[in-house]
């Protein structure tokens, strides 16, 4: 997806929020807010969303010096998570419609999201989370089943902290398919990398890969060429989250996106209100097929 | 007062905003954003935050070829006023306190603005102005009634369109002092200037002049002589709106700021929540009074 005009005071905005997340140091918050401007005023905007963010947190680790600014916000948000499971569990297990209920956990763990809305307290994740049993949904969860059952190599494209335990749950249930976890190969803002899919245990029901880029989703070129490999043989592709849908929704693969939409550009792209749980079937692969 | 890190994703958001009020041309929407990132990349941040809604509006004048793009808006919010006129006139004659009546009605038309909240509907404005009465009002009216009965030269500048109307209120309330009452010299955004003041019937109680400048605020240095001259020899400023607070508060001169606090840089600034009707006298006159 390109970037529109209105992403862009959203990006300045962000910028400046993880900034303030990153560092108390007001000299850094201008450094990184005067960077987000200088680049957004000569952005191609036919490159995605994530490419904005990708550059931003790479001049926020650099002005802060730390790698991963962000880490102790990120355990926050996992043990939370954590602490949540065995309730999700709970409702999964007595639940009549397992699959819908663990696709729209999963979709719900989208939340945990500082990307868009910063400094959302505990209170609030665990209230939307909980509200997710009875939220809009839009997608059609017969066909994503029916799909998972038909493949044999599933890659599962991982988002946020926090979340990546709620997917562990959709994990469990896309069996007895061969399934990859690809995480971000680099710390960027609150998206999950190698050690938060530990931390979620990920690793007791999937294999885990990262896909060796610091972009908040996921730009194909900038992939590692192990990562692409994993990506063009697996036979269905399972992407969580706003970033993952805007650098892959043009992408001509079989791909069930599931995702919050969070932000008035992609409830426009998509024709649903903010607040939606969304799953959509890559419509690039839906005319590639049909045209085979 | 400077421009905070918070007004600059604002600006961003300002600046498409008024592109798409002034046209929709999209080529001109990207030049104008393009150029707020360029200029806000570089802002020296001492300079008060209108000097960027100056800047930013000759731009979208340049790029549309019109010297006064939102001239139909402006007429709209205009004859809206006047239709309101005769009731807020029946309320002010019915009021046990008119000065007091007044100073709201003066403020309350403060939210006749589009440069903070785009595209409000007459129902908006109109709701918004009828609950005037009853809002948050945070301001010493007895601290302001003394001052202008104490004054012999009142310089009154005012801030919207449609908002004019309001202050005609309060303008007949200041007499008999002589009474001047100040409009932007050329078209920016929504703010009033010398056809908007003949429209709202001010010629009828005042004299009006022009402050030569195309800021939406008022920025000293760039106002015309004859301007200057008024402001020097006023022995007390009445500033409506954000603007004049923005550009004027830090200006050793006895002034009242009368305004509805529209943003969270104000609110905090202040020290009040966004929507409080506001009433503050100069800090920078009150301490250079107190030195006397």
């Amino acid at each position: 997806m390109r970037t529109f005009f209105d992403c862009i005071p959203c990006f300045v905005r962000q910028s400046l929020e993880s900034a303030r997340l990153a560092t108390s140091d007001e000299a850094v918050h201008e450094r990184v807010l005067r960077e987000a401007l200088r680049t957004a005023a000569e952005m191609d905007l036919r490159r995605s969303p994530p490419a904005m963010g990708q550059h931003i947190h790479r001049v926020i680790r650099e002005c802060t010096g730390q790698n991963d600014p962000y880490r102790e916000m990120k355990d926050h948000f996992n043990q939370m998570a954590l602490k949540l499971y065995p309730t999700l569990r709970q409702w999964f297990d007595d639940s009549d419609h397992p699959i819908e209920t663990a696709v729209r956990l999963a979709i719900a763990g989208n939340v945990i999201d500082v990307a868009v809305k910063t400094q959302l307290t505990d209170a609030e994740v665990r209230e939307s989370i909980l509200g997710a049993l009875s939220a809009p949904f839009e997608g059609d969860v017969d066909q994503f089943v029916s799909a998972v059952r038909a493949a044999d190599k599933i890659l599962y494209l991982a988002d946020n902290v926090g979340e990546i335990v709620f997917d562990r749950l959709l994990i469990e249930q896309l069996q007895p398919a061969n399934v990859t976890v690809a995480v971000r190969g680099f710390p960027v803002i609150n998206d999950a990398t190698l050690a938060d899919a530990e931390t979620a245990g990920i690793d007791q029901v999937a294999a885990i890969i990262d896909n060796g880029s610091d972009a908040p989703g996921t730009i194909l070129d900038d992939c590692s060429p192990s990562f692409r490999e994993h990506f063009d043989q697996a036979d269905l592709v399972i992407a969580k989250g706003q970033g993952n849908y805007e650098t892959l929704n043009e992408v001509d693969k079989d791909i069930f996106f599931l995702l919050t939409i969070k932000c008035p550009v992609i409830a426009r792209h998509t024709g649903y209100p903010t607040g939606t749980m969304y799953l959509e079937r890559s419509t690039a692969s839906v005319v590639a097929g049909e045209e085979e």
